[in-house]
């Protein structure tokens, strides 16, 4: 099995780099400016789990249809969505590193990239705008561009990806839909644990795992009760999914996580793990929090209190029973739906794999 | 053939408002905290000229094929990819008025969403703090999302459709390398005007002459010699079209317009009129303008003498000249095409329609 997964792995990063190659290429004939445009393309392309991917290829699967080549470029097109959402997200939370290496804006920052030569004709030093956050939003564009494709033209017969279109517009609602939420919320009144998840539903639970899953079923002509067995599995695997992240998010080492831990409370993330730790403190402990959260200059000392206060009033332990309940429900709708074994095996090692990350 | 026109002009429009109001209806099941991005959505969605959705209208006809409501759809999805660039085009260049609207970021910011300011993207080292732009971003993405679903679900056949799919990405990958060089130049060094007419050529004439008709065509069967054609005809108009934007864009009237006529210059565009006027000035001018163009804080005293400049160097003649020989360009290739006569005269009345738009 687990060779089956990092098979399934290597030829996604095979079809994916393929894909930055060639569209490199293309933009490199418009103009050589573009080169760093491409750098980031490829880099944004190289990286990742593949889980979203990963879903949308087991869909298939359980749904009995056999392993080919259309059905791996279908489940890329997932991955160019993800890329696509990485680079607008990293803008929007000013990440600085994702993947152990600097996110799109701040490379191209760090290329000098924008900002205004030294030859500038305009001195104009009181220039606010971030044309590096610029250069990263077309970035993003074009792999939100590439994903759509991508998926209209899979491989896979006509009549399978047509009965897919309302789905695939349902992911892409769904998906801003939650980060429009997140972003209103953010930095905003007192986070409550039902509202961060009501995000982590459609920002993670639904984009992750449901809905890859339902485009693979769906691409493969499965049944209704299918569809309903993976929102079962996908919706509380979600949710794991994204509590645990949020526990990375602060109590992760970055060496590991390949990105920071300090950006969620930099950002004033409505987290359930913030929301938790809101409800549990003292008030006099909710004081520091609400100077402390929130704050761009928040320093490894202010996280490090902020840490503590988590442990000490029991959130951080009340964030794991969830992701323990979730992953349990999760498993159990999946062991109770009929499907090919492969299908269920690599199933119930993705669920495993996605909420057992290393701190 | 101008109530023609309209007529085309409004199925275009019933057809985005519809959509409009259908995603509007599932935005909100997911959550009523999105009904402001719902009437965003509905408001990129209820202006335009809907240029780029006729080119490729009259590319289809031009290829012999009758009018249907597969291809009105087809030529919406033009016009959901410009309202999507316009939504991120607005906030890279921090405009606040567009077809005499707020833009969306201030809308956001107008409605209390979100902390930061419309005028500043970002407060720091590559960080976007600006919740109301990250809103409309989103709503970009949205756009950008239903762009490519609307195009492969047009209703027209699937073999038309599967054809023009290489074109549809050439689309976004030129217009993203346009605007990402357009970025890239903003502010920066000494425009050139070759370099100006190089980004317009991406960002305005393929994108929104040349590759429309190419999408029409495309989509008809229509022949090479055809395509040959349109690229001799679009990529003249495209410039003329974009020299008359920037004509527009210092010396229109915002209540014409429906924008401001001093963001250009806020900005330090790169356009072929800034580079001709500096080409063109005196040294003492130069100094001035180098001191003036790119501020932020630019008013309409600073504009005035600009535009002054600009007149007195000849650069807004020659710009004016430059446009009448690129019209006439795109009006002798048409002339030598044959197509029926209907697609003719639509894409010659087409043609001075784009480029004579009142100041």
């Amino acid at each position: 099995m687990l060779s089956e997964a990092r098979e399934f792995k290597q030829r996604v990063d095979a079809y994916l780099v393929g894909l930055a190659e060639g569209e490199s290429a293309q933009l490199l004939q418009v103009s050589n400016e573009l080169a760093p445009l491409c750098e980031q393309l490829r880099g944004a392309l190289t990286q990742g789990k593949r889980l979203r991917a990963a879903f949308l290829y087991w869909g298939w699967r359980a749904a009995g249809q056999p392993d080919c080549d259309g059905i791996i470029r279908a489940a890329a097109a997932m991955e160019l969505v993800h890329a696509a959402a990485c680079v607008h997200d990293d803008i929007i939370d000013g990440s600085l590193v994702r993947h152990g290496m600097p996110t799109a804006h701040v490379a191209f920052a760090g290329a000098g990239l924008g900002r205004g030569s030294p030859a500038a004709w305009s001195e104009g030093e009181g220039q606010c705008r971030d044309q590096p956050a610029a250069l990263a939003m077309m970035l993003g564009d074009l792999l939100m561009g590439y994903a759509g494709q991508v998926f209209a033209t899979c491989g896979l017969p006509g009549a399978f990806v047509a009965r897919t279109t309302p789905l695939w517009s349902t992911l892409l609602r769904e998906t801003v839909a939650g980060q429009f939420l997140e972003v209103l919320r953010t930095g905003g009144a007192v986070p409550k644990v039902a509202e961060s998840l009501e995000v982590a539903r459609y920002k993670t639970a639904k984009y992750t795992v449901e809905r890859p899953l339902h485009l693979g079923v769906t691409l493969g002509g499965g049944s209704a009760r299918l569809l309903d067995a993976f929102t079962d599995y996908g919706l509380p695997l979600g949710e794991a999914f994204q509590l645990r992240d949020d526990l990375l998010g602060t109590f992760g080492n970055p060496d590991v996580t390949g990105k920071s831990n300090l950006d969620d409370l930099r950002d004033g993330k409505p987290t359930a793990l913030m929301a938790l730790t809101v409800s549990l403190v003292s008030d006099d402990d909710r004081q520091i929090l609400a100077k402390t959260v929130g704050r761009p200059d928040l320093d490894e000392a202010d996280a490090a209190r902020v840490r503590d206060l988590m442990v000490d009033c029991g959130a951080r332990a009340q964030v794991e029973d969830m992701i323990v309940e979730r992953l349990a429900l999760a498993q159990r709708a999946l062991a109770s739906t009929p499907m090919p074994r492969t299908a269920h095996n690599a199933l119930r090692d993705l669920a495993t794999a996605s909420v057992d990350r290393p701190l």
